[in-house]
């Protein structure tokens, strides 16, 4: 047997091992956002220095950041000559609890017909394993690798790591290396594999309205004081016009546009109406007015409430008008929009709009540039064969909806191309409650992969 | 000394007896709307039938409803051509806690410069322990009372006091009287008592909004699902035109109009912008065109937004496209607005302007009738001349921003003439943090109230 197929082999005997093994991070509420979760991101970041450690990583260390820590680990000796596969990953969580409709605790995870339920399943930590499963299974079948692998391992992916940048310009020589593989994003569907070709970048905000010092009684102040929860939702409104359009001034100013041959092959992959009706249960599909539902997706920026508090949101009823209110707004960027650029156009625009009877304001909380990925290149090319043979279909090519910032950041600063290998679905309820993962994504992503490090071996230069 | 005289000596000496009772009263966090607190609530009726007991109330009995109690009692020697004066209050309060803002705890009452700080001190509590301390002072300094005296004291009523019409219904002999008093709202200010001659109705609702069956990823879905937060605030913000005339179809309807002479009656008592601005920090007023804030405020209908909900509302960012999202609305209503017909007018409304890519649904929480009381009737002069007596000031009429829903069932169930004697402050911050109750306002309020027993007891047929 030729290397790749002895590791993939040994993938395949231990099988249930490696599911196991997910299980015990899967275990770890590593919640990035939440402070109280802090000691569970390093404990998350620990057990994966261990597992590198034992699968035989070398110079596996956790680096500290400002907030949650970096896992480094490598393997470098496929010789002089061999190219060299950064893998990225991030091993923290989005926030879950059963208060969110959980069918089970989203931190004991359960396997049910051969799907995984637990929060960071399929994002990432899920993902993220395959690539450890990779090295182990090259190390304990052949001895070897074909290429050098460093692995950067994040812990504040789901807060728009705030601290990666400095950390890949901090450390230039130690992450350098001929390609960059992420595991991070969407298959088309179970079936059809899909390389990402473009992520959007993300603006997070939250808008405040503020009206009285206190909460007042609505009885003795209805009528003559400017709600703040009924002028947050009047500002709010003015965000869309009648066609879906953003009604921020400049909005869509720095949005390159869709040609004629762009918009042939994003059709190719458009989104199944009715398949996705059924999917989310929503009556309508919705969004904006001349776009198909993969370019609303793909190649259109967007503006989504993500959350909204004011007053009192308990049991019963509680007549109060409220001091203020509060939504979490994001919008979804595609390139070549900057996130801090459509931050204050957003803060103009509220500022413009907040009538003079309440008071407002506009915070940016997180931020992350949007990518365009070449799907020409050699790496590309290597990618797509890794599919063919690995997973036993071709891939496409995807627009995908999501964000990873990180995108940018690498190709800029590590100069090397970004190739986003993506073993989830769009269905596995990443950042919902009972997020999932299919095992068999699992198990042929970890085949995908090892035959990915087989083809950049043998990449002409 | 006269009778009313030796009362009002007794309640002067005992000032400090009395705060120290009510503080005690305080304490039971006695919260109606939330289901864990059913005990206080009970606790707070027992407590108050015990007081009752001990200043020489007889048939004292905590009668039982569907939810939380009612406390009964009375005094009835006044001899059989005596009249019958029905007290009604409420000791249940609003929901409170520190996260809303506190600066002391709502349930450990804390005196400072001669106010009262306590979740209920003014709203009811603080009002309604006026008249068990005018019994007491009665009894105690001349052994009688120059009338006889009925307790009704609720413990729903602010959540909408949803058994006690059938209370009513059920015992009409029992509270038989010819004439009900209440205390449960505001003076015009500090020096200048009012009677309040309207109070405005309620109908509460929950407007929810549904989108997809579970949360999703904004990445993954934002832009071809509408957002349920973004369909909500959509909804919501055309529920005012841009005179901020509510434009629910036949929403005016069945308000009564005012007239020139009504209008003039209004003026004297208008509100004062300044004191408007400083008291709630407001940047400007608000409110329906072509009105004064008193008109706005009193003979008015609003619609207020009570509290919003959807989504992530923690620390930090969430990228989630939320299921639904909730608003608590309510309208304050003027006669002759009836709730269950505003509910299915703004409930037709909502359905009319909900748009095919999301469900909507509304849902009537709570309920009261608005209520117009004759200011010439022999009660309302017994009353005014007890103000000038006790509190050394001549009383304005006022019509009332708040709820008190009763009025309008003990008119029509029980008979009898209601005249409102507030002892509040619209400034006392009831519903909201760190309400208080001035503690002169509580004693001139005893004074008064012995008062009007006496006028009562004097009136001409």
């Amino acid at each position: 047997m030729s290397s790749p197929d002895q590791a993939r082999a040994y993938a395949s005997t231990h099988a249930k091992t490696f599911e196991s093994e997910l299980i015990d991070l899967l275990k770890i509420p590593s919640i990035s956002a939440e402070s109280n979760h802090a000691e569970d991101v390093r404990r998350a970041a620990n057990w994966l220095a261990d597992q590198l450690r034992s699968i035989g990583a070398e110079h596996v260390s956790v680096m500290d950041t400002p907030r949650h820590p970096v896992v480094y680990a490598d393997w470098l000796h496929a010789g002089p000559v061999a190219r060299t596969v950064l893998i990225y990953g991030h091993y923290d969580v989005q926030p879950a609890s059963m208060a969110d409709n959980w069918t089970s605790d989203p931190f004991e995870p359960v396997i049910q017909d051969n799907v995984l339920y637990a929060r960071g399943a399929s994002d990432d930590k899920g993902q993220l394993f395959i690539h450890l499963k990779v090295l182990e299974s090259y190390l304990k079948a052949t001895g070897g690798v074909p290429v050098n692998i460093k692995f950067l391992l994040e812990g504040e992916e789901e807060i728009g790591s705030p601290n990666l940048t400095q950390f890949l310009k901090d450390h230039p020589d130690l992450l350098s290396a001929d390609v960059c593989v992420i595991s991070d994003s969407g298959s088309y569907d179970i079936d059809q594999p899909a390389i990402v070709t473009s992520v959007r970048g993300l603006a997070y905000m939250e808008v405040w309205v503020y009206g009285p010092s206190i909460d007042l009684h609505s009885g003795g102040y209805g009528g003559i004081v400017h709600n703040p929860a009924l002028a947050l939702t009047q500002i709010l409104s003015q965000m869309h016009d009648e066609n879906n359009h953003i009604r921020v001034p400049g909005f869509y100013d720095s949005v390159v546009p869709l040609n004629d041959e762009e918009r042939a092959r994003l059709a190719e992959t458009d989104l199944n109406e009715t398949k996705l009706l059924s999917e989310t249960g929503i009556p309508a599909t919705w969004g904006e007015h001349g776009f198909t539902l993969r370019e609303r997706l793909g190649a259109r920026p967007t503006l989504e409430i993500n959350g909204l508090y004011s007053g009192w949101t308990g049991e019963g009823s509680k007549t109060v008008l409220p001091a203020k209110a509060m939504a979490k707004v994001s919008c979804r960027l595609v390139a070549d929009q900057q996130p801090e650029a459509i931050y204050e156009l957003v803060k103009a625009y509220v500022a413009q709009i907040t009538p003079p009877t309440v008071r407002s304001e506009v915070r940016l909380l997180n931020r992350g540039e949007p990518a365009l990925i070449d799907s020409q290149s050699a790496e590309m090319q290597a990618a797509f064969r890794a599919y063919a043979q690995g997973w036993g279909r071709e891939p496409v090519f995807l627009r995908e909806g999501g964000s990873i910032p990180i995108v940018v950041d690498i190709q800029r600063l590590l100069h090397m191309p970004v190739i986003m290998m993506g073993y989830g679905l769009n269905s596995d309820g990443a950042h919902g409650p009972d997020e999932h993962y299919n095992l068999s994504m699992f198990h042929r992503g970890i085949q995908t992969a090892i035959c990915f490090l087989d083809e950049v071996s043998r990449m002409q230069d």
